[in-house]
C-alpha cells in the first residue's frame, strides 16, 4: 500500500503512532495503527483513501483527538488519518457571513479570526482551544452556546467529503436557501467519520455578540434549580447560556479555584450576549427574578472581567472533578422540565454505587454531563462506576432523553444506540453507512 | 392489489381521480393514476405501502397539492396517496415549545393553534393558508419567515415515516440537542415524497412575535433597491421579513388592488416582529436609514392594519400577475449580495425575449420568483417562455446560486438537477434513492 500512498503523509516512527493511539475517553479499546497518514490536501487526503480502499485497510479520521467518546481510536491494522496539517482558514466573507476552512483549523482558531472581521462562530464545545472544525463537523459538536445559537450542524451550509474509495462529493450550497436534492450536508455531520473524510467546511457566521453580562444563582436544594431551569426556558428568555453545576462539582471547583463558591446545592451561571443597548442586562433582570422566585439567591454582573472568571468555574468542572480520582464522563439529554428528575436520578445512583458523581452540563438545554468518580486501581470501584455509567444513562432514555447530546456515539455508547433507535432505525442507519462505504472501512467498530 | 388494501381508502371515481392529478405547476407531466389512497392512520399508511409495494405500484404521495414545481403530479399505472383525512394536530407542548400533528394538518391552521398557546411557528410559504405541514416538509418550504427564523426543516425536530415496504421509521428526538446516529430527519425532509411517507411531524416552536412594524421603501431604480439589501444584510438587521417587488409587479399589483403603489421601479418591504417594547421600531429605524442612503423614500407604520395591508401586496404578487396571461413561476435563489445582478439578468432575459417577467421574492435570502408571463395558445410565445425560464435559471447558477431555493427540484427541475450537482453528489444521490427505495415506487420521475 506504500507505494500508492503520496510522499511524505505516511508516519511509521512508533513513538510518534503512539500518540495517535485513541482520543481523550476512557473505556474505549484502541489498537495501535500500522501508521499515522497526514495528507496536506484534499487531492492527497483522496489518494490515501484510494490507496487504503484498493488495500483493504481500515481509516479511522482524527481531528485533535479530544473526543470524550472513542471516535478516533486506532484500529488494529488499520491506519489513523490525522487532518492537523490541513488548517488553513480558506476564506471570510463578510457580506454573505460565511467562512470557508479547512478541517483542522482550531476551533478558537476560527473565532479569533472572525472577531476581527466583526462576526461570530458560536460554537463552543468545552475543548474549543484546542478541538477543530473537522472533529466538531464528525461529532456534531456543542457547547455552551447552544441554548441561543444552536450546534455546530446549525452553522454548517456545505462540505467538501472525500468519500471511502476516494471519490470528491460536494454537498450544500453558499446561498442561505437551497433544496437541490438530499440534503447531504446534515447527513455528513454527526457521522463521526464513517461515511467519509470533510476536507473543507463552510459555515455560517452571525454579527458579533455584544459584552457579556453573567448571573450567578445559588440554591439550597436541586428541586428549586430544576424549577428556575423549567421558568427560564418556558418564559423564553434569550440567554446565550444556562449552565449548571451541582454540589458536588462545586466543591470541587472551589477546591481547585479557591473561588469561595462551595456550599450551594446547585449553581446557575446565566449569560446574555445581546448586542443591543440594555438588552442583556434586561435579560438577567428577567432570569434573576425566576431564580429569586424559585428560591436562590442571585449576583448580577456586567464587568467583562468578573463575567469571564464566573464562566471559568464552568470550565473548570471537569478539570476539578479530575482531581478526585479517575473518571467516567457521561453525555446525557433529556427534555429541558426533566432536567431536575435527571439529576435526582444521577443522585439515586450515586447512593446506590456508594460513587462520587458530579453533575455540570448546559441545562437549558437538557444537556447534562454527569462525571462518575472512581478507582481504577479497584476493580470493584471500577465495575461500580460503568454500572453507574449505565444506570444513568438509561435513566435519561426513561425520562424521553438520548444516550448523546453532543459527544457523539462512538465506541462508548456503541452498545446503547439499538437502546435508543427501534430496529427499522437501526437497519436504516446501517443501509445507510453501506451504501457510503460497502467495504466497511472507515472507522469500524463506532456507532453501529 | 385492491383486497390488500385497507377498507375505505382506495378512491376511483374518475370525476374524483381527476382533481387529484396534479399540483399547481405549468409545465409539467401528470398522468391519470389508477385511484387515490386516502389512508387514516399511520398503519393504513403502512398496509398502503405494502400493498403497492407488493404489486410494483407507484406511489406519488400528496399533501394540498399546492406545490409549484410538480412533485405531486399523478403517474400512471400508479396510486396518488392523499393524506388530507390525517389532518389532527396531536399535542402542543408549551414547556418543551413542540408540537406534534399529522401530515394533512394546514400549516395555518397550526400557527393558529399554537398563537393561542402564546407561541409561534414561524414557517410561512405563500399558500399558508391552505397547503400541509406534511407537502412543507416534502419541499422543505420557506417563506418571507425564512431571513430570520429559517426554513421547514430547521422546526422539524422529528418525524415518523412510512418506507416503502411499509417498515415504519421514527426518527430524531424531543430533546433540543441529539447526535446518536446519522441525521435521518433532515434527510428526509426536502426529499419530495422518495424516500417514503411522512405520517407524524414534531415541530419545534418559538416564542410568540411582536406586533410586526413595517416598513416600505420605493426606488426610483432597481440597483438602489439592490444596495439597500446588501445594506441591510450585511449590517445584520434583525428583520423578519426583507421582500421585493419589481416595476412590473408593483403594476400589476396595482392594477389589482389600486393600493397606488404602481410607478416605482422597485419595492423593498421591511418587517420586524421583535417582541421587545421598542425593539420593532429600532430595528425599522436603522432600516429606514440603510434604505434612504440607498436614495429611497421610505414610509414607517407600526399600525398591525396598515402593516398587514403592506404585506398584502406581497402576497398579491402572483395573483396580480396572473392576471396578465399564462404564466410561468421560477424559484431561483443566489449569494444575498448578488440579487441585484439576478434582477439585471432577468431584465435583459425580458428584453431579449420581449415577454413581460416580473420579479418578486424573498430578497434578504437571495431568493427569487421571476415569473414569465406568456400565451399559451400561442406557441412562439410559449417556447419563448420556456427558453426565457431555462436562461433565468442558468443565470442563477451562474450568480453562485442553486436552482431552487425553496420549492423543490419535482419535475419542473429535474433535468437541472445535473447542471448544479456535480457527478459524485448525483451518484450519491441516487445512492441514497436506491437504498430507501430499491424497487424505484416512490415518486418516480421527480427529483432524479
Amino acid at each position: 500500500m506504500t507505494a500508492r500512498l503520496p510522499p511524505g503523509v505516511a508516519v511509521t516512527d512508533p513513538d510518534l503512532i503512539a500518540s495517535y493511539l485513541r482520543d481523550e475517553s476512557r473505556f474505549t479499546d484502541a489498537d495501535r495503527p500500522l501508521a499515522v497518514l497526514t495528507p496536506r490536501t484534499t487531492a492527497e487526503v483522496a489518494d490515501c483513501l484510494r490507496a487504503c480502499h484498493a488495500a483493504g485497510v481500515p481509516v479511522v479520521t482524527r481531528g485533535a483527538g479530544t473526543g470524550l467518546s472513542g471516535g478516533a481510536n486506532g484500529v488494529s491494522g488499520g491506519v489513523v488519518l490525522s487532518l492537523h496539517r490541513m488548517d488553513r482558514i480558506l476564506e471570510i466573507d463578510a457580506v454573505e457571513r460565511l467562512a470557508v476552512v479547512q478541517p483542522g483549523v482550531v476551533t478558537g482558531a476560527l473565532r479569533a479570526a472572525v472577531a476581527e472581521r466583526g462576526l461570530f462562530y458560536p460554537p463552543d464545545p468545552g475543548s474549543v482551544a484546542s478541538c477543530t472544525i473537522g472533529g466538531n463537523v464528525a461529532t456534531n459538536a456543542g457547547g455552551m452556546c447552544c441554548v441561543k445559537y444552536g450546534v455546530t450542524g446549525d452553522f454548517v451550509e456545505a462540505l467538501e467529503v472525500v468519500l471511502a474509495d476516494g471519490r470528491v462529493l460536494r454537498t450544500g450550497t453558499r446561498t442561505v436557501k437551497g433544496v437541490a436534492g438530499y440534503d447531504l450536508t446534515s447527513l455528513v455531520v454527526g457521522s463521526e467519520g464513517t461515511l467519509g473524510v470533510v476536507t473543507e467546511v463552510t459555515v455560517r457566521l452571525v454579527p458579533a455578540p455584544g459584552r457579556p453580562a453573567t448571573l450567578v444563582a445559588s440554591f439550597a436544594d436541586l428541586a428549586s434549580a430544576g424549577r428556575a431551569v423549567a421558568a427560564i426556558s418556558g418564559a423564553g428568555v434569550d440567554a446565550s447560556a444556562v449552565e449548571i453545576l451541582d454540589a458536588t462539582t462545586l466543591a470541587a471547583v472551589d477546591e481547585l479555584t479557591r473561588m469561595g463558591i462551595g456550599g450551594a446545592a446547585a449553581m446557575l451561571l446565566v449569560q446574555s450576549d445581546s448586542s443591543r443597548p440594555g438588552e442583556a442586562a434586561k435579560v438577567l433582570v428577567e432570569a434573576a427574578a425566576l431564580c429569586e422566585a424559585a428560591g436562590a439567591e442571585v449576583a448580577v454582573s456586567d464587568d467583562p472581567e468578573e463575567a469571564s472568571l464566573l464562566m471559568e468555574a464552568r470550565r473548570q468542572a471537569l478539570p476539578a472533578l479530575e482531581r478526585l480520582g479517575d473518571w467516567l464522563l457521561d453525555d446525557v439529554c433529556v427534555p429541558r422540565a426533566r432536567v431536575v428528575d435527571l439529576i435526582a436520578a444521577v443522585e439515586r445512583v450515586a447512593a446506590d454505587t456508594g460513587l462520587v458523581i458530579g453533575v455540570f452540563g448546559h441545562a437549558g438545554d437538557g444537556n447534562l454531563h454527569p462525571t462518575v468518580i472512581f478507582d481504577a486501581a479497584d476493580l470493584a470501584s471500577e465495575t461500580a462506576a460503568l454500572a453507574a455509567f449505565d444506570a444513568i444513562t438509561a435513566a435519561a432514555l426513561e425520562l424521553g432523553g438520548t444516550i448523546t447530546g453532543e459527544h457523539g456515539v462512538g465506541r462508548l455508547k456503541a452498545g446503547w444506540l439499538a437502546r435508543e433507535l427501534d430496529p427499522v432505525a437501526l437497519e436504516v442507519q446501517r443501509a445507510l453507512r453501506r451504501t457510503f462505504d460497502p467495504a466497511g472501512l472507515l472507522n469500524p467498530g463506532v456507532v453501529l
